[in-house]
């Protein structure tokens, strides 16, 4: 058994390193194989084939990814809103740093136009539009944030999350920072809990304005 | 002559449009030829393979998107830094909603983790971090933000700027947003001109703590 989980985390490994480098279409099975020292059969065996292996790979990332807002939605009963977003980011953060290659991965998939990414949006991402609502309108209930205007913010808020994961040999390479670094999620968490209190404040002054 | 632009721009239009549905890599000359309705010969005329393509995707994009950034660090002169930096993210809000195609296409090819984006990293990606910093510096130039925190400030700015292009498919079927419509770019720039306004407000009023 134990075998068994460590030759499939040892295939996914080094798809998503190999996908990484050469982009999902740019890689093989057989180049998979190579890559984790074991026979293609083996591939085949757990994943079936390369779609099962990309959803294999959304799974193992939207499954935590959601269950981090789900916790918050629910702890909204008996938390302040900007504690609960906050946590739900430092959560989403440090998962995001641990597992940096499968969220690089899995971010950039999605940025293309395709059938599986119709499939994902129409399933995760809308999942993930209910709970992030939840949390944001909570937050900002003044009459300043229009509906529109709160998707704007989250957004805003999915852009920062996302963006040092996705490209972080930019970072790495142009900033010297490295998102797979525990410290890096600590102090980036500065930076988007920052802008969580820009937004509040704007909030709350906007309700005085209005009273 | 116009014949020729067209042929050429075609060509273009066809490749972005395919390696946005399918990804580079699963994209082949022939497929683009046979898109752009010409003999794949004119392909390699025009820009000898695939990698000619990409490279000349890369500056159809980088080129206009670093000047106006140039424009703006040259106003810095006789302009007030807010407004230098606003008028920069306006004019790329609008050029990436032109293009918003070649933009998408651009910023999702630069996450992976490649010999060509090294040197995308290297030419255009250092310019665009030197000119972000000397208006960055102006904006916010109090002891609260040292140079580690300045840094993170443009991580944030690029990832929002990017994020809608990169995410079209996300934005319209999740929030029934256009990123390519006009309308998007005013209303998405409010929303940062807002996040640079609390920027420097933070700024200000770490300047009169200090004072």
């Amino acid at each position: 058994m134990r075998q068994a989980t460590s030759t499939k985390e040892t295939i996914l490994e080094s798809a998503i390193y190999l996908f990484n480098t050469k982009g999902f279409d740019g890689v093989s099975i057989r180049d998979i194989a190579q890559k984790a020292r074991i026979n293609p059969a083996n591939i085949a065996y757990y994943f079936n084939n390369k779609q099962g292996l990309l959803e294999a790979c959304l799974v193992a990332f939207f499954e935590p990814y959601l269950s981090f807002l789900e916790m918050e939605v629910r702890n909204l009963d008996h938390s302040a809103p900007d504690l609960c977003l906050k946590k739900a980011v430092k959560n989403i953060l440090q998962f995001q740093s641990e597992h940096h290659l499968l969220t690089r991965f899995v971010w950039r998939e999605i940025s293309l136009d395709s059938q599986v990414v119709r499939e994902i949006i129409s399933s995760y991402l809308m999942k993930e539009r209910f709970l992030f609502k939840e949390i944001i309108d909570q937050l900002v209930n003044s009459e300043k944030y229009s509906p529109s205007s709160k998707s704007f913010l989250i957004i805003q808020l999915k852009g920062m999350l996302a963006m040092p994961y996705l490209n972080s040999q930019y970072l790495r390479e142009v900033w010297n920072l490295y998102p797979q670094e525990a410290y890096f999620a600590t102090r980036y968490f500065q930076v988007i809990e920052q802008w969580i209190k820009d937004t509040m404040t704007e909030s709350i002054n906007a309700k005085k304005i209005l009273c």
